[in-house]
């Protein structure tokens, strides 16, 4: 399979034509997995916001009081705001906001961007990013998937990487259950969830700095002749790292 | 960039030379990133053991007869001695083993796998996966850096992924930190796990199942002008999830 960064995209801008952007700078082929880095698809989605937009509760006051005494750095409340309007759920309240974000994503301060915005001091998450890859499909004139990606921290390993907000047009995981290995045994590994793997793969070409690249295409890579299932975010019921956090204060 | 599997590896087995194997088969290019699949490292480690090589302890035996009892399968007692011997902590007994491994890292059952293993019941995972792959880069003859990867779940998302467990001739993150986003602001996103991100390319074309892939190259990709740095397993002292885990019981 190739991986490769769209060249020569423009600094996006509100109601701007993601799907256009990128067909006016890539041919793109049927059966190519095209990965969107969410920070386009929020600010094409107006969802760039002063920090003034947040008239911040008391609850949030109090969050960033309790964060400024922990970290010693001076805490906005409208920030605490915003990423509470963001949030389904506070799994941490300290010393950092991880969230459960609208649509089922955990992560820190709910993925509210402060870095390549120029339009306002604050980028959310796209409000539905599965919605998001759906449109951005529905209007390239190639039979592609699209992967709407964010990076993101992580329990247990140090450090960031890309994963799926969103996709559309693939399955998320290959379900390999019944499936055999090389012996003839059941497997163990049931699920590869390779929306993640894919949005890892476009995130190593697409970078995080001032590259200007926030699309990349892989190509030549197949799902291949598998079962699919889409769940990607955890069950709740299920998930027990989660009923851990929630019992657990710093 | 480009990844591609490694065709016509065959069965690996104890004392095999994984490099030679390797250059029998694809013709290496200096700056390519080898991703070497754990399965084979351990196999040609002798890491593979029948279950009646671990006597289980009082604890492994507890532990497997609460799992029975939750599960309402069977849980051998050997299994889980063969988990616990080759864990630094167990984060959570139940409703499985989440153990921390030797060597650092975090995932269910020591990383043990019952598939793709025809020379015992149980794969151990390697001892020591960054010597692993140092003794592999070591024995290549272009330069070259190597990844060790396993599938592994994780936390908050469904399915599982690759993520590397050791890698030699490169730096595990590339640290942003002091870099500049498009505005000129300092990244808040400050180190990026390509290690992971290469690891979980790499799956996407080795997958799961009876390919007999375990190998993959990633050509033409750069890890750039960026510092780097090492640090994959987090800090205990920082990594507050684990320690939620600790005060938490099923
Ligand atoms: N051309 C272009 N590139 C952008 C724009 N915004 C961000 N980028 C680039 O997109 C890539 C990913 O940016 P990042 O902020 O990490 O996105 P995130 O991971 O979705 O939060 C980087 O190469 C940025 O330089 C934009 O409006 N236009
Ligand atoms: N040629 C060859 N392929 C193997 C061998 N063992 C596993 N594989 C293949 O390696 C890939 C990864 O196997 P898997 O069990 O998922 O490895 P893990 O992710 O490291 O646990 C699959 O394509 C397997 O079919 C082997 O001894 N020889
Ligand atoms: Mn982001
Ligand atoms: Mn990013
Ligand atoms: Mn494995
Ligand atoms: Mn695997």
């Amino acid at each position: 399979m190739e991986v490769f960064a769209v060249p020569g995209l423009p600094e996006v801008r509100a109601g701007d034509d993601i799907a256009a952007l990128i067909e006016a700078q890539a041919d793109l082929q049927d059966g190519d997995v095209v990965c969107v880095a969410s920070t386009i698809v929020s600010k094409a989605e107006g969802r760039a916001f002063d920090l003034s937009a947040f008239e911040p509760s008391h609850r949030a006051r109090s969050i960033a009081r309790r964060l400024e005494g922990i970290t010693g750095d001076r805490k906005d409340p409208r920030f605490a705001q915003a990423v509470l309007a963001e949030s389904e759920e506070l799994l941490m309240e300290a010393p950092f906001l991880l969230t459960v974000t609208q649509f089922g994503h955990i992560t820190v301060n709910a993925g509210i961007d402060r870095s390549n915005v120029p339009d306002g001091d604050l980028l959310l998450l796209p409000d539905d990013p599965a919605a998001s890859a759906r449109a951005i499909r529905e209007s390239l004139s190639a039979d592609v998937a699209v992967v709407v990606t964010d990076t993101s921290g992580r329990p247990f390993r140090h450090g960031q990487r890309a994963v799926a907000l969103g996709w559309d047009g693939m399955a998320a995981n290959r379900d390999w259950r019944g499936e055999r290995d090389r012996d003839g045994r059941e497997l163990g590994v049931t699920v590869q969830s390779v929306v993640d793997e894919l949005a890892g793969a476009a995130n190593l070409v697409t970078g995080e700095g001032a590259g200007g690249t926030p699309v990349a295409v892989v190509r030549d890579w197949s799902f291949g002749d598998h079962d699919g299932h889409d769940l990607l975010f955890r069950d709740p019921e299920t998930d027990f790292v989660r009923q851990a956090l929630r019992q657990w204060s710093y």
